[in-house]
Formats: C-alpha cells, structure tokens, sequence
C-alpha cells in the first residue's frame, strides 16, 4: 500500500542547512517563519487566526534514507528511531507545535519555528490543550533530558 | 510534488465503523488497542517502552474527498478545515496521543484510542511534554468547548 499526499504550502525559515538548527521549537524561541499556504488550499483557513498555537505536520525533505536505530542529538547511545524524534524516519513526516502570530491572506505568520526553510507543509491542525498534553508520568532514555532540547543544536549526522 | 509514505503497521481498535467513535483520545479513556508493527520496522521500537505516552500518526482510510469548510462535531457552523481535526482534509493524516502500556515483540498495547479498526499507521514519535505542549492562551471557536471532546460520539458526517 502506498499513500500519496501533495503539500499544501511551504514553510519559510530562517535556517537555509541542516547543520546548527534547532532540534525542537523550544530551541527556537521568537524564531519567525512564515507559511505560504498554496490558492487553492488558501479558504481551510478560515477560523484558523483563533488558535494561539498550530500544530505542523511537515515532510522532512532533506531526509535521505532511515535507519531504525540512531544516535539522537540528546544522547551517545543508538536508539530506536520510534524512541526519538530524528529525521530519518521509514516515513520521514515531521511534526512541530508552534505559535501563531498573525494570518494574511494566504501567508501564515509563526514563531518557534525549528524546520529547514523550504519545508513542505502537509497538514496544519489546531493545538488542542485538553486533547494533545496528556499527563505523561514516564520519559524513557529522555528522562531527565527533555528540558534541556532547547540549548541543542544539530550537527550533520541527519 | 508528490509524496509517497508506506505503513510501518495497522491499529486494531474495537471501532469498526465512523458513526458512534470517539472523536478524541479523551473520549475513549482506557478503551484498550493494539498496533502491528510490520516485521521490517520492529526494529525501530527499541526504547519505545520507556515513555508512557506516544503520538501516533497515521492515515485515514476512509475519508473520502476533501472539503475546505466544514461543519465539526463540536459545532453547527462552518470552519475552515485546518482549524478542526475533521477527517476530510486535503491529506487525510490524523494525530492522536495515545497512553502506551506494554510492547510485547512487534505488537504495542495501548489506551485511550480514538480511530478505526484497521488504520494504517505512517509514524510513531515519544510524546515530549516539554517540546509538545506549549502554553496555548487562544483556542478560537473551541474556547471553552474543547473540554467537552471527550463526551461528544462521531456521526456519519464524514
């Protein structure tokens, strides 16, 4: 079985290379980008201005290949690929929640952003508090790690 | 552009059609599921098993078509799809976070989970409440009705 999906949009960043980004939105504080969202896509945006925060779900672009087990930037250990957040995924869909700021017409205006510039935007979803932040009570090999996700940046191992 | 992304496995659920379902994670708190992840990728879940809390995202089968407006279950007026979880989006791909209580060699046990028996499944990813759970202050036409996701059932509207 094969799924097709077709991008609605492009998501303009500041980070032109993969190297030295981000790794999360919480790396990218008041970092602006902007969406362009495609004509003929443009009219799902409606109500959209409501919403402090859209979740991006995204096509890692650059991302060539998978392996299932990888070092990820918080660790020195191999990790299954399931366990963490790195790019190079069997499927390689990336999601990020960041803040919305302001909508013009077709051109979402958005901070926190974390992705290569030139991303292709698959879906946007609005981020819903009481049904996407359940009470997690275990973080596996990130334990005691995850606050730390905003001071790192990437390095060319993706 | 055309993307192409193939199952890593298949969500078993006892939802066997769209009417009568929850509608979110919230609204099926401990309905029990299981998800079959294809032998090839097995070796990706290394690790998994350590986060309580996992967000699957996968396709929606049997959405049909697309509509850029549409009347949601928690309203009666229309909404430009991107700012609701509908189904029949421009690339029909859902998200729920989901409560992970077991892994037993390629089969995961999970809770409190809202889609279709026989959903494939593009991509797991930890659930990170530091890096996916942002403060959100607005929440637009939901405001003070995102609460009540957890109460509402599914129709035939999709």
């Amino acid at each position: 079985m094969v799924i097709n999906y077709t991008p609605i949009g492009i998501i303009k960043t500041p980070f032109k290379k993969k190297e030295g980004m981000p790794i999360q939105p919480t790396g990218a504080p008041g970092v602006k980008g902007e969406i362009e969202i495609y004509d003929e896509f443009k009219d799902g945006l409606k109500d959209l201005d409501g919403f402090s925060h859209i979740i991006l779900i995204y096509h890692l672009h650059q991302s060539v290949g998978f392996q299932l087990n990888v070092k990820p930037f918080m660790d020195d250990q191999l990790r299954g690929v399931f366990s963490t957040r790195a790019p190079k995924r069997p499927n390689p869909i990336g999601l990020s929640v960041v803040k919305l700021t302001k909508i013009e017409n077709n051109i979402l205006h958005i901070e926190n952003i974390d992705v290569l510039d030139g991303t292709p935007l698959i879906d946007i979803k609005p981020f819903i508090p009481d049904v996407d932040s359940p009470k997690a009570d275990r973080l596996g090999w990130l334990d005691g790690k995850s606050n730390k996700m905003g001071d790192k940046l990437s390095d060319n191992r993706f």
